[in-house]
């Protein structure tokens, strides 16, 4: 029931308290957890748009090519460290970075990889596209097919006292 | 994390799906259950005008008072139903009747009770007018303040496999 959790991260302070529930989850028989970032191809577009302005002698693709290498780097370093904090709990884990619409991407691994569960933050940190359109949370919850546990943030009152 | 968990139900599929988890999250370290079932006020104002038609010659705050009355009595029986299901868990249980605006009453539960978790179905069977104005789960987690695990109907795609 809780074998196989996917944790989709945005590395907001509402996505580390979630990971505590996937380490709580081992008791009920969590084995595996993948650790999912989905960088928002709205947002890598912003990012690609103010590069080609501050460097406008690069060609467009080049600059586009490098804007994604870089992120994609970067959320698989930030994964790994959260690989680190799960480690001593001995879960079979995988990592995975991708570019998308985040909610799409998080409910497309969960069917493909047969997860029982998700576990996610209740508010993440907003990129610039989502703050127009609505949470990533809400759109899983509406669209996906798996339970999902929204865990809510640490400095939320009650939260933190139970 | 998973200690005392308020079990929200409308009696429906998928709150019903929901009741399995609660029973897995034992291994977790869950030893408290609270089952509430709130009656939605303004259903019970609906059902209030049907019987006034249907018995004109009662006084209307008798009708109020019997409506109420038969509600609250099902209500419970049907609480006791499942926490039959769960008797040889040997979780400490409380049985909560209510009338009100669902989500309210639900976050005010949690709140009052210090829950460590809420643990309820996607899909209720919506009442009149929560089919006007949202689902009771969507509040519940915008305004509620902790952590919820939502489970989604047992007929529904994939979610029966894991």
């Amino acid at each position: 029931m809780f074998r196989k959790i996917l944790y989709p991260t945005d590395f907001s302070a509402s996505a580390e308290e979630a990971l505590e529930y996937v380490k709580k989850l081992k008791e009920a028989g969590t084995e595996e957890v993948i650790l999912l970032h989905v960088y928002d191809e709205r947002d890598v577009d912003v990012q690609w748009e103010v590069e080609a302005q501050i460097h406008p002698e690069e060609p467009l693709e080049k600059s586009r090519h490098d804007v994604l290498k870089r992120m994609l780097e970067n959320g698989f370093d930030r994964l790994k460290e959260l690989e680190k904090e799960i480690t001593h709990f001995s879960f079979k884990t995988e990592l995975i970075v991708e570019v998308g619409i985040p909610y799409q991407k998080i409910i497309q691994a969960a069917d493909n990889l047969h997860v029982s569960l998700i576990v996610m933050g209740s508010h993440g940190e907003h990129g610039f596209v989502e703050k127009l359109f609505g949470s990533t949370t809400g759109r899983v919850l509406a669209h996906g097919n798996v339970p999902v546990l929204v865990v809510k943030p640490k400095n939320h009152p009650n939260s933190s006292t139970h």
